[in-house]
C-alpha cells in the first residue's frame, strides 16, 4: 500500500479568512523529531515504543492541538461511530422526536447522526444509501410514515444493519420499532369507560391506515371488556383534519336522542373540530360529552378549549430505544419483528377532573 | 507512517446476521494479483499505473463490490464531505424545514449533514463540536432560537467555518442568514392598507423578541407610508399564543367605535385566536375585519376558519442558501454580516377576495 496516500495531512492550505490550517501529524512529527509513523504508532497506542517516547509524542500533539482523527482511527477500528438516519417521508412532526431521542442516545456513545431526507423519493434514497456506504455507517435508521408497509431499504453493500422505527417493511427478517396504537387506544377507551361514560364515540381518520384499524381495535376491545355494545354509526372514519371533526359531531348530534357522552379520537386535529363544534353547539365538554385525543401534539391539546386529554405515543422514547437497539445489532445481535412499545395517556380538562362530576 | 494501520480492511469478522463481511481492498488485491498499494493506486488514480493495469483493478474492485472508501479518500483529499448542524434549541418547527433545505442543498455536493441537538445545553454543545472536529466535518451550521444573539460558537481546531442561520451572534466577523421580519411585516401591513383598510391593529407576542420588534417597526412604516396613524391601543403585546389572540380582541372591541378593520398578528398562533374570538363575537372575517398572520404554519393557517392569510419566513429556502453559503465558504470566500431573506406574503381568504368587496 502507497504509505502517505492515506495520511491526514493534506488539508489544502488556508484559503481564506475562515479556514486557517489545522495541525497535521506531520507537524508533531517534526516537533517531536520522530518519524510521521512513530506519531501514528504512539497516538493510535500500537506497535513496539518505549513508554516515555509515547508520552513525550502525545504531550507534543496534545500542546500544539493536535486531534487523533476520527476518520483515520475509524478506518483501523473498524467502526465509523456514525449512523444514517434516512426519512422516507420528510422531517415532520411525528419524526422530529425520534429523531431527537435516537441523537441523544447514540450521541451518549459518540455516534453521530446522518440526516437524510429522501422526500419519499426511491432515487433519493438509493443516493442516500450510497452516500453513506462511501461513509461506512455502521448502520442506517429507517423513519418514516407508517400508512403502509415500505418495501424494504435496499442496501448493495452487504453487513449494515438496517433497523425501522415508526416505519414497518414486509421483510419478515427486518426489525421495527413502533408505538402500540392499539393498547394506547384501549387505554384511552377504558378511561373514558371509568368516567362512567356508555355512550362512546370514535371519530378517526381514513381506513387504509395501519394506526386507524390498530385504534379502533383497541376502541372496541375496551368496550367488549366493559360489556358495551358500540354503536354502528358512533364509529366514524374520515379525514385527519378539524373540519372533518367538526362534521362528525354535526353526523353525531343530528339526533339528541342516543347521541354520545363521550367521544374517543384518532388524533388531536380531529379532536380539536370536535371540541369546537361542540362549544358552538352549547355542548359542554367534559360535562356532557368527554373528549380523548390522540397523539399528544402539545401545542394543540394545550390551545383547545378544554385543554384535550390524548394519548402520547412516546416518540422521543422509541428514538432512544431505536439508538439502544442499533447498538446491540452494530454489537452482533441479531434482532427481527415488530415490536410495539407502549403510549401514555396523558389526562387534561376534556375529560378531566369536571368529568368525574358526571358520574 | 505504519504501513497498513490506516487500511480500510479492518472491519470486525461477522458477529451475526445482520453483519457479514464486506469486500476489502485485500480482496481485490488477491483477486486481481496485485499489492493492495497498487489497488490504492489504481482506485485513487494517482501514482504511475499502466492503464491496462489499472482498468483490470477498477474491473476487479467492480465486480467484488467493494466500494472506494469515502473515508480513506477523505484522509487525503482533506475533505470529510460533512457538514455538522447544530441546533441550540430542540428541533422544532422552525428548524425543521431549515435543516431540510440545508440537507437537500448539501446533498448535491455529496456533502452528508451531522444533526447535533444542543438543546441549549453549554456542555451538550461542546460535546458535538469535539465529537464533529473528531469528524473532520468540513464546516458548521448553527441554527436555533432567534429570541436573542448567542454567545459565538466555541470551536477550538482552528480552520473550520462556521454559519449561522435564523441564529445570531455577537461577533460582527460570524456570517448569519435570517428571514428579513420587517420587510415582511412591512408587506402583510401594505396588503391590508391595499384592501382599504384604515385602523390596522397589531396583535404580537413578547417584546424581547427581536422578530416582534423588527415585525411591528415594518408594521410602523407601513402605516406611515400610507399616511396611516397607528392608534396607541391597537398596539399590543403578549404571548405567542391563541389564548392571548382572544384577548387581545377582548380589549380591541371592548368600545364598538374605532375598534379595527383589520389586525396583523405576530404569528399565526395568535391571528388564530383572534379568528376564533371574531367569529364568537358575531364579527365576519375578513368583510368586517382582516387578518393576516406571521409564519404561515400551513396546519395552522388552512385549519383556522376563515383560512389564514399569513407571512411565510421561507425557511427552506433560507436553509438551501445556508447550504449553498457553506459550500462557497469552504471554497475558501470570506463571508460576514447578519444577511435577511425575503419573506413572501401567503394570501388566503381571512384577508382574501371577499375582503376586496368591502371596499
Amino acid at each position: 500500500m502507497d504509505t502517505g496516500e492515506l495520511d491526514n495531512d493534506k488539508r489544502p492550505a488556508a484559503s481564506g479568512g475562515q479556514r486557517r490550517a489545522r495541525p497535521t501529524i506531520r507537524d508533531v512529527a517534526r516537533l517531536a523529531h520522530v518519524s510521521v509513523g512513530t506519531v501514528s504508532k504512539a497516538l493510535n497506542r500500537n506497535g513496539s515504543l518505549r513508554q516515555e517516547t509515547r508520552e513525550r509524542i502525545v504531550a507534543v500533539a496534545k500542546n500544539l492541538g493536535f486531534r487523533p482523527n476520527d476518520l483515520a482511527q475509524s478506518l483501523h477500528r473498524g467502526q465509523s461511530l456514525t449512523v444514517g438516519l434516512i426519512s422516507t417521508d420528510s422531517f415532520g412532526r411525528f419524526t422530529i422526536p425520534i429523531m431527537e431521542g435516537l441523537e441523544e442516545c447514540l450521541a451518549d456513545s459518540r455516534m453521530s447522526v446522518f440526516m437524510c431526507n429522501a422526500t419519499d423519493d426511491p432515487v433519493r434514497e438509493a443516493r442516500h444509501v450510497e452516500s453513506l456506504i462511501g461513509k461506512r455507517v455502521d448502520g442506517i435508521v429507517v423513519s418514516g410514515r407508517r400508512a403502509d408497509l415500505r418495501p424494504k431499504l435496499v442496501v448493495q453493500s452487504p453487513g449494515i444493519p438496517v433497523l425501522y422505527v415508526y416505519s414497518q417493511t414486509d421483510d419478515p427478517e427486518a426489525y421495527s420499532l413502533t408505538p402500540d396504537d392499539e393498547a394506547g387506544a384501549l387505554d384511552a377507551t377504558d378511561h373514558l369507560v371509568e368516567l362512567g361514560r356508555r355512550r362512546i364515540a370514535h371519530v378517526t381518520g381514513p381506513q387504509r391506515f395501519e394506526a386507524v384499524r390498530l385504534r379502533r381495535e383497541g376502541y372496541r376491545k375496551a368496550l367488549a371488556a366493559a360489556g358495551l355494545e358500540p354503536a354502528a354509526e358512533h364509529a366514524l372514519t374520515g379525514t385527519w383534519s378539524e373540519g372533518w371533526g367538526r362534521d362528525a359531531v354535526a353526523q353525531l348530534f343530528r339526533r339528541k336522542r342516543g347521541s354520545p357522552d363521550a367521544i374517543f379520537c384518532g388524533n388531536d386535529q380531529i379532536a380539536r373540530g370536535v371540541a369546537d363544534a361542540l362549544r358552538e353547539r352549547g355542548i359542554s365538554v367534559p360535562d356532557d360529552v368527554a373528549i380523548v385525543g390522540f397523539d399528544n401534539w402539545e401545542i394543540v391539546a394545550a390551545a383547545t378549549r378544554p385543554p384535550l386529554s390524548s394519548v402520547d405515543m412516546n416518540l422521543k422514547e422509541l428514538g432512544r430505544e431505536a439508538g439502544r437497539c442499533m447498538m446491540r445489532i452494530i454489537g452482533g445481535e441479531h434482532l427481527s419483528g415488530v415490536r410495539r412499545l407502549p403510549c401514555s395517556l396523558i389526562v387534561r380538562e376534556s375529560s378531566g377532573a369536571a368529568a368525574a362530576r358526571h358520574q
